[in-house]
């Protein structure tokens, strides 16, 4: 297939991208890029291109590509079986295996892990055990789940209702009722620029249980949200934020999901991100760096305290009425499996750590004194710089003059250096492999000022 | 691993299995299997058994197991690039590739495919790009969407709430607002057992007609069903359904939806269900033929009239807000080409037509005149035998008393032989893989003759 030369045109005639301007692309004004391969932070397309993919896929390839290890697993898999189901009590050596593993790394107060695909349909799962759990225990008017404002959990109909930016819910309909949105710990957007950090903390919790008085703690089951905001703008929470979070929900007997699609497995410089800001979560969402994208797997971990009213559940009701056909898909345990033993072997969460914190000092160094750089953040291998349109005088872009893509344009084109514009804002996001070393991390931090030099002078 | 001998309280500690009583698998109350290996249409478990799959997984290993030419694809794709995202145009070799091989095979008027994970993700796209393409028409109350009862389209919170069936609702407070369910297609079951096959059906299109002019057709968006109803029993369609419903859902400017999961790629003899019977969807969902499971991959194929108003949606707002991390997955993608290239090569779908039509024959030969036995229906490779209590009487077994459970306990206990107890009503469901034998066939209904005999008498 190597040499097709009518690639391009099935692609524009059949291929329906996601999150794409899918008239353009379909006309020809939009570029139609083959990716054919990759080793490390780097990946190659089909025109010789060798790109420094400083977002790791969609922050999902955290081992980096091109790893022997993981391919041979899936490879091995693919020979002995491809598939088969799991419910009922099936299984395969790779996913009880993987289920163990997840167990032995997630915090001691969990108790299962269900194996889905991607991280919207693990919150699926979220909800529908939060349901049943407060049917369970003869609470049936305690179902509203809060989210965040900027927060990312999905796409679904649902999951995207509990994704707090306008771009999922513009002409869907959504969000679908259920789903309460309260502020987001946004700190360096926050509308009264002399708050303190801990005055801002008080701000957000106040505002939270204003809106669990208004709509009644009896109607309320559960909160949701990431760790660090990762779509929303990548925005680590003002210290004690999740602590004094965590304090109002104990009170009102509120769940609370910890969605760690993109802070799970090492990505914060630690193995969740509920560990790293002292959240203590009833379920948390895995999914990315569960399989570092090899393949499709995602996951729900339940917690002892959730677990027990399930079963309770199956004792009164029985079997669950819940499962995906792929559910624990061989392909995807055996990938998880490779997966999280090269994390250990490589000591890849230190990396991320250290080569992370290494990156966030760089690019503090390197931009902070920029007339339009109002924000430069970040935690682990996270990292993130906020464009303002006037620094002295508190003031943004217009979405339309679409800064944020612009740079990330130039930085693609210039020094072939991929990082996000961001959805919402003029915030260019970095999410590298964790295997970044130093002088690559340099190399992005001097690709970015370039950047930003040629857009903005 | 092969010799974990903790494997059993590994996964009895650590893993929530999907549709399966909690509680009891915990207490080790029922069986753990491991499933090694498979070849054809047999399964290999830990403990040495090899079974016949006359279930073909979850109706999805279609090419049967152990397929060398889609584990070297699968093999070859992960050392080349497990993973790249297909955002903003973003593609592989193997997804461009399948993606014109989709829209080779499917129904004239289609016009792009987009690639998710599970039916269930297909199915949340699709009532996404619904609900899109009517507020881009300016019509923002046309959203309600139709379905049938006893339909079976995915295990979410909203395609959980378009399935039919009490055992996905129950406790998950599904139905969601915005479905509606109308009377299944189900000729044996239908309440006026004078009524000829004709008369049910134009019974059915007179309960849509009236629900639609209840709820008034300028709300009702469309309709989804299964060419064959899977899950909610087997149950191919009275003559001139499809027809007679396709007509009435033109006449009030209501899309339909064919949830092919099932019937795609050659389960009933032909490429699709929509072909076999005459509809004329504006969406098609595919998912487990499309890779035979071999990986995750699932599918939205969009109709010409519905992919120019989707054009005219992102001219008019932007890039489309939708996107699943693992769309188009390079992994599912490679599995995906390699198997439609199999079931050519090895025309499997003339064989599903052939050998389907032959254990369709032999079951009713050899059970129709058992007194317990009070349907025999199928379709290609499908089959069905629903039990009753009394045939002469019409009456059916108590839900308790789990006669269809009991009868697949005892075809898999006998004879290695796997069925599946469908989940509402006492029925024995078979999908075996394209490749069944005539023997293999006959060994089936052997079987299953034996087992109901030893369980009824």
């Amino acid at each position: 297939m190597r040499h097709n030369d009518h690639l391009e045109q099935w692609d524009r005639d059949n291929f329906f991208h996601p999150s794409t301007h899918l008239a353009e692309f379909a006309r020809g004004n939009l570029p139609h890029r083959v990716i054919t391969g990759g080793s490390d932070c780097h990946i190659e397309d089909r025109d010789g291109n060798r790109l420094l993919d400083a977002f790791a896929g969609l922050y999902c390839v955290n081992v980096g590509y091109g790893r022997p290890e993981i391919a041979d697993a899936i490879a091995d898999q693919a020979k002995e079986l491809a598939y088969y189901h799991s419910y009922v009590g099936h299984g395969t050596e790779a996913s009880i295996t993987l289920a163990k593993m997840v167990l032995d790394r997630a915090p001691d107060h969990m108790s299962k892990v269900y194996f889905g695909l991607s991280g919207s349909d693990a919150n699926e799962t979220n909800i529908k055990l939060i349901w049943y759990y407060n049917n369970i225990l003869g609470r049936p008017e305690k179902k509203k789940i809060i989210s965040r404002w900027r927060g990312y959990h999905g796409s679904g109909l649902m999951t995207g209702s509990l994704t707090g930016l306008e771009l999922f819910h513009k002409k869907f309909d959504l969000p679908l009722a259920q789903v309460l949105h309260t502020e987001a710990p946004y700190y360096f957007r926050r509308a009264d620029q002399n708050q303190t950090e801990a005055e801002f903390v008080a701000h957000c919790v106040a505002e939270l249980e204003e809106m669990i008085d208004r709509e009644g703690a009896d109607t309320i089951a559960a909160f949701i949200g990431e760790p660090v905001l990762g779509t929303g703008g990548i925005v680590p929470p003002p210290a004690g934020y999740w602590p004094a979070i965590q304090a109002v929900l104990d009170k009102h007997d509120i769940l609370l999901v910890a969605d760690e699609v993109v802070t799970g497995f090492g990505r914060l410089g630690s193995m969740f991100g509920s560990d790293h800001y002292g959240m203590r979560p009833d379920l948390i969402t895995i999914a990315k760096g569960l399989t570092s994208a090899y393949a499709p797997l995602s996951g729900s971990i339940v917690s002892d305290k959730m677990w027990t009213v399930l079963e309770r559940g199956t004792d009164e009701n029985g079997p669950i009425g819940h499962g995906w056909t792929y559910s624990a898909h061989p392909i995807g345990a055996a990938a998880g499996v490779a997966n999280l033993q090269l994390i250990d072997t490589l000591g890849l969460i230190e990396n991320a750590g250290s080569v992370g914190t290494y990156l966030n000092t760089t690019m503090q160094d390197a931009l902070a004194d920029h007339p339009n750089v109002g924000d430069i953040r970040g935690e682990g291998m996270l990292c993130a710089v906020e464009f303002m349109a006037d620094k002295e005088k508190g003031t943004f872009f217009d979405a339309s003059d679409k800064i944020g893509p612009q740079i990330a344009g130039k930085l693609l084109e210039q020094d072939k250096v991929i990082a996000r514009a961001m959805p919402q804002g003029d915030i260019l996001g970095f999410a590298p492999p964790f295997c970044l070393t130093r002088a690559e991390a340099d190399q992005v931090v001097a690709a970015t000022l370039r950047a930003v030099t040629s857009i903005l002078g």
